[in-house]
């Protein structure tokens, strides 16, 4: 048994009062991606917004199982007043509370009391399980694909689960595993990597992918970027503890400069490549990246296959934008290699 | 103002009833590098450990200022029973008091009862001060030398420390900052590095070494190692947050796997250096090593010489045993380089 969290399944996913699309992404996410947990959506009178999901009104969320799992982001990351008597009537009702708002579900007296009688649990993704235990870089079985980026918010998560998707579809046994809040939701389990207290980092890494079967891929979310002035330390506590096999290089083909850092131009893309395979040598000598995620939304569509054929001939690796063409030339890569 | 711990001064270091000099090491450090601020001891009846200070009794604590310092540690890093008398004596008569045990003082109800009647503070320099802001990346003025290694526990705090006596033997303005428990005794301030959120590493490294002086050198105390598959992390952290100017590498000449986890070499000087220069670049373009710092004690002292002879050829750099030779070629080189 690893130190990650467990989410019990299946989910209601809560959207309340949210007015726009764009708070409810967790939500969508959860419902892209998990079609087959995703049983309900709780939605106060008025709310517009759609996962597409049947709709359970508050009294008959007693006949619900698994957990309610927060699919909207308020202002500020609050828990808001309006929501708690529902959540506390979830919580009686005996279904884990599952939140990643930086206001934590544990911390509220109603739901704690509604938890204790009921036996529910209250589940904050973004803290860190207890008694991560320290990096030992041991080499662990099972194959490991792990998602790195030229930048944060550049596709890591979405890459990694579209990965994982298309492996299943070509009968591969493969896990997608969270590194942080929304990738938790929808895997059911996982740790937020910055949130843990940095000596650790790695060994929240270790405790992330476990020993597996041989041919059994782990598909790890990456965090952050090497190159980057205020997340390096976290990707590299994660490569390191990940001791990938292979990875795949994110990018936003739109950005010049790092998100919120604009004076830190983005790396180039085969000094990323180089940059991460050298420091995950440490941990992993056979790590080699296999493709190119490219978010290609921001450029003109004209552009846009000049620009990934160029990406190709830069770094000799198939280069994708994974909403547009799909993953399927960095798994057929993947598999050539194979062998 | 920055973020981190501020220690009152002077020192009235306690040992208690500490058996052996190697559980001490903390007092001995504190008396080795700020003979001026460490004022007196305070042992009990029998205790043999001596750091050549005055004695002071418990029923004279009344008429110190400053702090009362922890300076040993137990086995399993505990406050043990038979020392909270004295600490509540002197916490009771207003002084500070600090630790860097394990079980914290802070937690203590004997401690916190004295401290509130008093208004002393109970400050656990293991502990992270709240508050420290994610990483910027931002230039600020003065200059910086960090210390790195090839490995842990190969005198990078000790580098540190006799780098910035040797800077104000020769009239430089110089500050040493503390990123370990230690330090933070000897400096009176900084921020246990390790112990930080590591999406907040970097940024604690940015507050550890403030905005200074253009002529002034902030001499960083590193910690782990790039290479080090469990610490990485941290190290990657604190050398984008420092943005140094110069580092030194510190290495032990005896070692040739790292220390606990010795199926992994050591890396080579050169490799080490230039990894560390190739990370740090993205902060500080103007990155470059200094010296070598070598741990000669485990060696035949007749190969010592040829030892550092040969580091120096592979790295063209100043190489030396700053407990023999003192830092001051390395000091020289600086100097020579800016003229």
């Amino acid at each position: 048994m690893t130190t990650t969290h467990q989410l019990k399944q299946p989910y209601t996913v809560f959207l309340g009062d949210v007015s726009e699309a764009g708070y409810a992404k967790t939500g969508f996410g959860l419902a892209h991606w998990r079609p087959d947990v995703c049983v309900a959506q709780l939605r106060f009178e008025g709310c517009r917004v759609d996962l597409g999901l049947p709709d359970i009104a508050v009294d008959d969320l007693k006949q619900q199982q698994g957990s309610l799992v927060i699919g909207v982001a308020s202002r500020g990351g609050i828990i808001a007043d309006s929501w708690i008597p529902a959540l506390v009537r979830a919580a009686e009702s005996g279904l884990d509370i599952v939140a990643g708002t930086h206001v934590r579900v544990a911390d509220i007296p109603e739901l704690q009391a509604a938890a204790r009688r009921s036996g529910a649990r209250l589940i904050d993704v973004r803290v860190p399980p207890p008694s991560i235990p320290v990096g030992t870089g041991e080499r662990r079985p099972g194959k490991r694909l792990l998602t790195v980026g030229t930048d944060c918010a550049v596709g890591k998560k979405y890459t990694a689960l579209a990965l994982e998707r298309a492996m299943h579809e070509r009968g591969m046994d493969a896990t997608f595993r969270a590194s942080g809040q929304t990738g938790i939701m929808i895997a059911g389990s996982g740790i937020a990597i910055d949130a843990v207290v940095c000596d650790f980092t790695s060994g929240a890494a270790e405790q992330l992918s476990p020993a597996a079967d041989d041919n059994h891929w782990d598909v790890i979310e990456g965090q952050g970027a090497l190159h980057h002035p205020s997340y390096g330390g976290v990707s590299l506590g994660l490569l390191h503890g990940s001791q990938p096999d292979a990875i795949v290089l994110c990018h936003d083909a739109s950005r010049e400069g790092l998100l919120g850092l604009e004076q830190f131009p983005l790396p180039g893309l085969n000094d990323a490549i180089a940059s991460n395979i050298e420091n995950g040598r440490i941990t992993n000598p056979d790590i080699r990246c296999v493709g190119v995620s490219v978010n290609t939304s921001g450029i003109d569509p004209a552009r846009r296959e000049a620009l990934l054929a160029e990406y190709q001939q830069e770094t000799g690796l198939p280069c994708v934008d994974p909403l547009i063409d799909g993953v399927g030339p960095i798994i057929d890569f993947i598999a050539e290699e194979e062998q």
